[in-house]
């Protein structure tokens, strides 16, 4: 994670969307044809980031909430008072599909704007057919990648964890699964169990798709070892994995998506990433955005986390956020670096050092955004 | 600070930079004359937002330091490589008074594009004649509020902060105190004690200056008394402060000035906001801008950390960062308010609710901002 190449003075040179060449502009060979420039002087140029971890298909918000619980109240009068995540399966349902793809749409010009060319959006606060599946397809629709959270919460109208995962299983994974990539479930004391999180898991493998998994968020309760069991790509939150979730992590496959905002939007305890990049685990960082939890689209925000909490260099930071990112959505040959055959994706940063990413701490830094070789956001046409 | 007024579909209707009136369109009386209208529909209107304790004027970064910070260099590693507070005097004499004029210029852009339209500058990175009154020349020339922190760290010339302190009270404050309204002090181990603290305050006081002091930030070195007992206008920091101190802060009409964003970019503990609250004493926020301990200039981003990590609700956050940040720089009666008679100085939210302002992490959420009754920025036209 600590590799990297600068260069000052540089050009990135792309064609039909992808980069054809990179070098330093005193060596720009001779070009022929209609060539569009984009000059970035004074700017500098990092991979566009990569978002592996957002939940931008809902309806509402959550301010109500975030209110009385900055102001002291406690969980339980949070829940009396109708709030919490089934509120916003409520408001997402209540959204209907136009009102979904419409969220979805605002919340990626968000992430955009904050210099992240790439998103996986989950569903999971539609619970039912239709809003998962209007999730999903507005998360396509929106040009992310969608991931379908069907294991995420339990709707009052079911008896239990089990009845749910019978009836999203049978009637809402087959069609899910052609419309997203990797299925995600939320394991967690309150959410799904371990058994329930590997029957949900391995019904959507065999449908086909990619795992992830939501765990060690609160508590352990077996997201690791299933993951690593299950061959997932991802485990992610990790706040509460002790030494040995580290170890095990460390000598798997699975790559462990640390969400620093999530763990500063509920003043919970931040992830053990400086161990885990320590003994070797594969790890990225993503913003969680949602609307209960982490309302924060800004990668550069969890860079500046990661580098004053996580205690993960900015190089470090910067790569969890793009080619290790990218690894986590199965892009990592295409995504996640400023290289020959890989996507044009640049983020443009205003600053005069790239670890300004970390350093200027919610400072307005994303000067522009190059996304498949087109200037997609530049603050000068703002 | 909990009071609020919150009016739908509102006016700020604003004559020769002042506020005229505020209250409901439905109710706005006829108008003559030359009207300019900005049409905020869309958005919420917010006092403009006072940050009162920035470093504004200092050349170079230290963004080296943070980052070998980050990934695990001890503060001897870090003082060993040159680096530290006195690395950014070094690089501030070199800026000149031109170099520190432009910077504290860029800064200030900084702060109104996050939605601050007063902020308070403090010189302390000159440590000479003439690069603290540059410094505080600067200050003024932008718009800040000057306060004169000659006592922010020793320069490594003088035998020790004694010896200092004859030379900057004897030939520099005669003239800072024609510049600033307000001197400050870092009381803490390892910079001055409260003798010399003492010996500085009481010395820039007899010049007519208003009195500040950075206190308890580290270790409980007797800011909080000495503040009291020379009726300063604030303390700052207090992250190391304990129940006395909360409790005699709370009897006093000093205001604690809380700086959230510097312990969360130094990892330190956050300081005692809601116990300071409850108790009664008058609390602040502000951003702590400068380049070592809190490069952020966002107001917004740390109403977001009051609500997360101090406990405060949005509406005392917003409190703490206009009527009451007013206060400390002595002009509550003026600034602060969307009220009649107070300067027109306006934020203008891009959110379906005032308390995004905390809610929205990180979020890209100043439209516009009104100072003085003029559009001094304005996201479209960016």
């Amino acid at each position: 994670m600590r590799e990297r190449v600068l260069i000052e003075g540089a050009y990135v040179l792309c064609d039909g969307g992808m980069i054809e060449a990179v070098g330093s502009m005193a060596e720009l060979p001779a070009l022929d044809g209609d060539i569009e420039e984009f000059d970035g002087r004074g700017l500098c140029a990092i991979p566009g980031l990569v978002d592996c971890h957002t939940h931008p298909a809902f309806g509402g918000d959550r301010v109500e909430e975030f209110s009385r619980r900055a102001a002291g109240a406690s969980y339980e009068e949070l829940h009396a008072a109708g709030l919490g995540i089934l509120s916003t399966v409520g408001a997402t349902r209540a959204a209907g599909e136009a009102g979904i793809a419409e969220a979805v749409l605002r919340h990626r010009d968000w992430m955009l704007r904050a210099g992240t060319t790439t998103f996986e959006g989950k569903s999971g606060y539609g619970l039912d057919r239709e809003t998962e599946l209007a999730s999903l397809r507005a998360i396509a629709a929106a040009g992310g990648i969608p991931t379908f959270l069907g294991a995420h919460a339990t709707p009052p109208k079911f008896a239990d964890a089990d009845a749910y995962l019978d009836f999203i299983l049978a009637d809402v994974l087959p069609d899910a699964a052609q419309l997203a990539e990797a299925a995600d479930v939320f394991l967690e004391r309150g959410a799904f169990d371990a058994t329930q999180a590997r029957r949900y898991l391995e019904a959507c493998r065999s449908h086909g798709l990619e795992l992830r998994l939501h765990g060690d968020q609160f508590t352990e309760a077996g997201a690791i070892p299933l993951a690593i069991e299950l061959g997932a790509r991802s485990v992610d939150h990790l706040e509460a994995t002790g030494p040995e979730g580290v170890a095990a992590l460390a000598e798997s496959d699975v790559t462990g998506v640390l969400l620093p905002a999530s763990a500063l939007f509920l003043a919970r305890p931040m992830p053990p990433a400086r161990a885990l990049a320590d003994a070797g685990a594969a790890i990225a960082i993503a913003t969680d955005f949602n609307p209960g939890s982490a309302f924060c689209e800004s990668l550069p925000l969890v860079c500046s986390l990661a580098a004053t909490q996580l205690k993960l260099s900015p190089a470090e930071a910067l790569a969890a956020c793009t080619v290790n990112a990218a690894h986590v959505l199965g892009r990592g040959d295409t995504l996640g670096r400023l290289a020959p055959g890989y996507v044009a994706d640049v983020t443009l940063l205003d600053a005069p050092d790239w670890r300004y990413l970390a350093y200027h701490l919610g400072g307005d830094i994303v000067a522009a955004v190059v996304k498949d070789g087109n200037v997609a956001f530049s603050r000068s046409a703002y």
